[in-house]
């Protein structure tokens, strides 16, 4: 990785490209010859961010990104990534032709979600995946309303509320359709409902989701895979498209069918 | 039925509205007391039809209106019916208000479809529900674009084409998800797909969908339940959003979800 | 309940029979007419055990027997009893047919489990539906073998092993078949894999099934609903059939046919 | 294809084996130096049958055994097969070696069906795989009983009736579980039913399963993927285990679960 990161910002250089470094990842991976910035701030100045990484690392990259609409482009290591889709052995020419201009830009949507707590009102912050609600234990139970209309109360082990991006994410092995990135849509996929016609649905991206806890135990509110709450009963979720959204340049042959196909194995 | 009929256009009739019956059902029903027109004119002479049926009925109806833009009241008869939202018990006090300007409009999206065999080209009309193609034998072999651009090809039993209206018809069956009713998306949902990991998938429903046969035996193809045309390898099927749609008046109270609920019997 | 309770209780004094009362059940209900026992001393002593209840007491019941073959009948009380069969409103006659010899008997397996964490052997018991291995945050990662051949190594929310009883129980909401209850077999039913062609595989009921955990976190172990023990990296999960059965007594005209049309609707 | 066949046959003739081609076989591969018979004469006659194929091979000689109980190898061409399990590379050291009498047996359960028709009852045969009653247009409705106790009637494409052996193949696909090969069940899995609480279901393969076609249009009767029959309404379908069995003989090193991982790409 330390090579590869070198190896890309020397490069970089050389083409006459101004370049900072993310603070933690120069320090973490030892590199001390390059401009340093805390990510924070990183994404108010720069023209461009490159992630090299997974998918984990550009989704945590996004959330950092406040209101900066500066765009991201990933470079892949290690398994297969769907955010990030150039590979590390052909990046240099891929980044060079990218950077003068031959790319495709493409705006993923992300969800923002709240959390009330009698009269306390918890921002949760933002997901590009999906907002999930999950019992260790065997059932939780919840009651779902769509823009302050009743849609069902549910026993099961929890609930994803995803993005188009997160389709292929957790919620795929939880039995969700694909959506595709660009629809304008978002999907609520319960996870082992106790009844079975209790099946994905999906909706308006612009629809205001409640989802109210009934009852459960040991449940965790979790965003883009990272825990964020223990849920307790009473507990009022409200998620809705955020109006911010996360800028992705891909590049110019970049294809989202082909990267199913190799992520599903369609062969 | 031919009581309720009778009943309706009756108390239409005392209410001062002009009303004709559509000439089959008329015949069918015996009733002679009212002027009729076959549904063609019908279709594009009065101001609201009101379909007396199941969900099948109003499919038929819906696949009658050509360019015509005139909205569909349904009262339901027999099965519980999705399109077909007015009971009989209580249709004419809700008829009255509907007919009265208390509803909700609502549009609903169709397919149409054109199958291109060596240098023929099929038009196979429109559908409001689902474009399907099916064998009764095995495998059917097929590869799928959408945009021109390449996505899958696939070994199943078959393929649906569905609108929203459709994803809780056959498609639901199947393994689809629920798209809403007002979602603009097109649903792909394979039948019995040989690799597990061909899954549903949900596009924007501006997008023209294109399905080579690549090889088939007994296979047909299908729309909102009707059989069209027996199909053979080489056949290329285009699908897209039809320009006309669907106009259905809602009573005021309605509610998507709520048919949901019934209708999959969350309770 | 209590009166229920107190109805059946002098019903059968009347009778002639013998009659103890579980002694948390009499404390928790306030009865002190009858004799009391606790329930490790009565599974031992009694012809056989009427639990009223729903399935939840039945499985307490099931897993307080130890070695005792003692039959258990089961009157349902609330939510639909898969296990508990004879309804509260006419269970004084068919107590009395059942009584006087009127019964189908069935036996249930028993599915028993140990932990092996380093040099320590943890007993864990029996379970009547299932043995879960469970994280509440996303992902565990294990490797199961039977008979000490390598099945696979899986990437999911989690693992249920079930008896045929239990797969009508959680089993069935994450996507598991339903097993006869007298089908000689224990079923591996993943949870939300990564993988989408991880299926559930039914396995003959004499088949030994280890589960190593290689990743968790947050995970836990749990039997018939109850939480067990909280899992670790390393830990080696034995699951086999035990020698121990549970006895279930039916009413005569008993279906297990019924039961499943019954509790899923199917009409 | 020819130079493999002769290739093993002056092999096993050089090894001192007498060798005899099915006609059909050396008919179509134009060989003609060795001593030829038709199947049926075949089965009876020689100690065991090579078959060099796909499973459509295997599940085609396997029909024809009748009440022959001669062991079958499998060498796979082609396709991944899961009953063929030699690979034609090295084929002969592995033949040889079975041959002295170093593998595994194995005894694969069928299943027999004869159709009854008013008071006419067709003999339908033997499936390895499966017994599939099934629609090209959209709904049939069946009523299934299973040792004269009711189970359900359901409305869908279709029913596939599967041994274990089966539930590898299409039954997959259609949704069923994984069946171990040596379970000795039988197992129901409904082809997009429309009830979605309608799911698979295994029984003791020693059930006597009754399915009555109440509603048909250009349903189909096939067993193991060939068509046998067009059904009509009112026609009584009856499946049992046959009491014949295809015995296979493995590789010593064979395991069941290794194919598994291999056709599932699980790795």
């Amino acid at each position: 990785m330390r090579d590869d990161l070198l190896h890309l910002a020397q490069h970089l250089t050389q083409q006459g490209y101004l370049l900072t470094l993310e603070s933690l990842t120069a320090q973490y991976a030892h590199i001390s010859e390059f401009a340093t910035q805390e990510i924070a701030q990183l994404v108010q100045q720069v023209d461009v961010i490159i992630v090299m990484g997974g998918d984990g690392t550009m989704l945590s990259v996004a959330r950092s990104l406040g209101d900066s609409q500066v765009p991201l482009i990933g470079i892949n290591r290690g398994r297969f990534g769907f955010l990030t889709d150039l590979r590390a052995e052909n990046m240099l020419s891929e980044i060079d032709a990218m950077l003068q201009g031959h790319y495709q830009a493409e705006s993923r949507m992300l969800l923002s979600a709240e959390l009330q707590r009698g009269s306390e009102t918890f921002v949760m912050g933002q997901a590009l995946n999906d907002v999930v609600m999950k019992s260790s234990v065997r059932l939780i139970e919840l009651e779902v309303s769509i823009n302050q209309q009743f849609v069902s109360r549910q026993r099961s082990d929890g609930l994803i509320i995803t993005t188009p991006t997160g389709t292929t994410a957790y919620a795929l092995s939880a039995g969700g359709p694909i959506l595709h990135a660009n629809l304008q849509a978002i999907a609520l996929v319960p996870i082992c409902p106790h009844t079975l016609s209790y099946r994905p649905i999906a909706v308006s991206s612009d629809s205001q989701i409640s989802v109210r806890l009934l009852h459960c135990q040991q449940a965790q509110l979790s965003m883009d895979g990272q825990a964020k709450m223990e849920l307790q009963a009473g507990d009022l979720l409200r998620v809705a498209r955020s109006r911010h959204a996360v800028n992705l340049l891909h590049p110019q042959d970049y294809s989202y069918f082909e990267r199913l196909r190799n992520k599903l194995h369609w062969s």
